[in-house]
């Protein structure tokens, strides 16, 4: 087993993999994008895979798009998609809200405008998006105003996370049937240029550390992501290909759901890391090494062509 | 061993005990006060204690004051201290950088005015205290401005603490020579009337997921409160009482330390809690079961006066 795993892949092994799939799950930053910028080549990756029966959809963590503007994005760098395959936490959420929480109130949401647009398109209305502003001097914390309808706690990203914000979670979370669920624990975000900023898991640590609780989460990688595009396109997991540029998310993923994995080089992951995984001999970090890695998904075109 | 800790102190132990020491630590929040209530007759025994012959220190967790602060709001509650015996994780902090770490250079503070004013008194600058506002859309946060002389990042007890802050806290500490210190890591902060909010381990957590170290902590239950006090007055240990309400806090840092330890029941920390510890099995827990327990401090009065 562990001696076919982690194996590169160029060439014929390119078609061969790609001829024992019929559906194709792509993570998108680092993998089709980087930031603004289009990975050369992934358009053609996406249109040609398109154009020969396959099922190509998109899993992304990033809670600060809807499913429409990542879509809009996708289409305006060239590829041939409509919103219905995208698959981002912000949708995702509001599924498992309605779906499998069948939650019955208002959430309390730490989190973007997009979240709140794809919670309202499932009936769920929210209270928090935006700034929180302090008013006032020797303010009374544990009295702050309450919505009294609210039934969850939900953390994505938000840039006006502030203490207003964390100390209002806990008082909501202070209910034991209050629900605690975040997008997605990645903690740090990559930009272009090699620099990082913090991302949700370091505003979700905070929200638990102080609510003593751990988050139920939506996005990879938790299953549910998978469960997501499983129920609407039934793609059978074992011709199944994940690519993405995170061990510990899109690998992750793959592994957790059965499917093929593939880790490409754009992105974060390494192949060092892989192989730390792969030689630890822990159990657990196996679900993060890859089955194969490319250097590009770009180097899929050839194949696509063949 | 185990058998004798955790024991009810009445009448003649209590006695005993006040006899078998000459030096007494006592928590502050919950032991001698509790928000803005005196705990009833704990300025009779400290004025006692004192008037005994016996040093008398005040080691607290809270960053928000300075020594004056605290010592002021003794005096007004009718405790007959200077600032010189109060040690608050604000002074603490100032001591560490300069003392321990030989600071050369200034603090990115996410912190307290308090913090501030303890570490200018000891010359250390700070840059950010207070509120750090997001100006304009889109903002670039990998690239938010940066103070080069800034040599360590240092975290209290913020309501100003803001995803800006935790973002420049992240950039500073992308530099492996930056140095990330803590007050304490207390999660939530009890008030009166059984309410929590959240304390500085929370946004503490946050800092240290996004930069992915570990904070060094000064406040209890790390010996560093003590070695201040040692350092200033040199109480032998072994006659050494300290007082507290937190197990995880004030008894477990009297064990660091090798003091005998007393819970008192005024506060946070159960009997119950106690036992758990003492029953777990766990070495590691061991440290959190006090010798003895009382109701209050009060119980010390007819002992000291008799």
């Amino acid at each position: 087993m562990a001696v076919s795993k982690c194996s590169h892949l160029s060439g014929p092994l390119i078609k061969q993999l790609l001829d024992s799939v019929d559906n194709v799950v792509f993570d998108c930053d680092g993998v089709i994008w980087r930031g603004k910028q289009v990975v050369p080549g992934a358009p053609d990756v996406i249109n040609l895979l398109k154009k020969n029966g396959n099922g190509v959809y998109f899993v992304t963590n990033n809670s600060t798009k809807t499913r429409k503007m990542c879509a809009d994005k996708l289409i305006l760098m060239g590829f041939n998609v409509t919103e219905d395959v995208v698959f981002g936490t912000s949708y995702c959420l509001a599924m498992y809200l309605k779906n499998v929480c069948k939650l019955d109130g208002k959430v309390y949401l730490i989190g973007s405008n997009a979240m709140k647009h794809e919670l309202e398109k499932v009936g769920i209305s929210q209270t928090g998006v935006g700034p929180d502003p302090i008013s006032g001097n020797d303010l009374d914390w544990a009295n702050v105003p309450l919505d009294p309808d609210v039934k969850a706690v939900v953390v994505g990203f938000d840039e006006h996370f502030s203490f207003m914000k964390l100390n209002r979670a806990m008082q909501y979370l202070s209910n034991p049937a209050c629900l605690l669920v975040g997008t997605n624990m990645d903690t740090r975000l990559p930009l272009e240029g090699g620099k990082l900023v913090p991302a949700t898991g370091c505003l979700l640590k905070a929200v638990e550390t102080a609510a003593q609780r751990q988050a139920q989460i939506v996005g990879k990688p938790s299953h549910f992501m998978f469960d997501c595009v499983a129920q609407q396109f039934s793609p059978g997991r074992d011709r199944c290909l994940m690519v993405g540029d995170r061990l510990d998310t899109d690998i992750q993923l793959g592994f957790n759901c059965g499917m093929k994995t593939l880790l490409t080089l754009t992105g974060v992951g390494t192949v060092a890391d892989a192989q730390a995984h792969l030689e630890s001999g822990s159990q657990e970090r196996q679900g993060m090494v890859p089955d194969y890695y490319i250097d590009s998904i770009a180097e899929f075109i050839p194949a696509l062509q063949g």
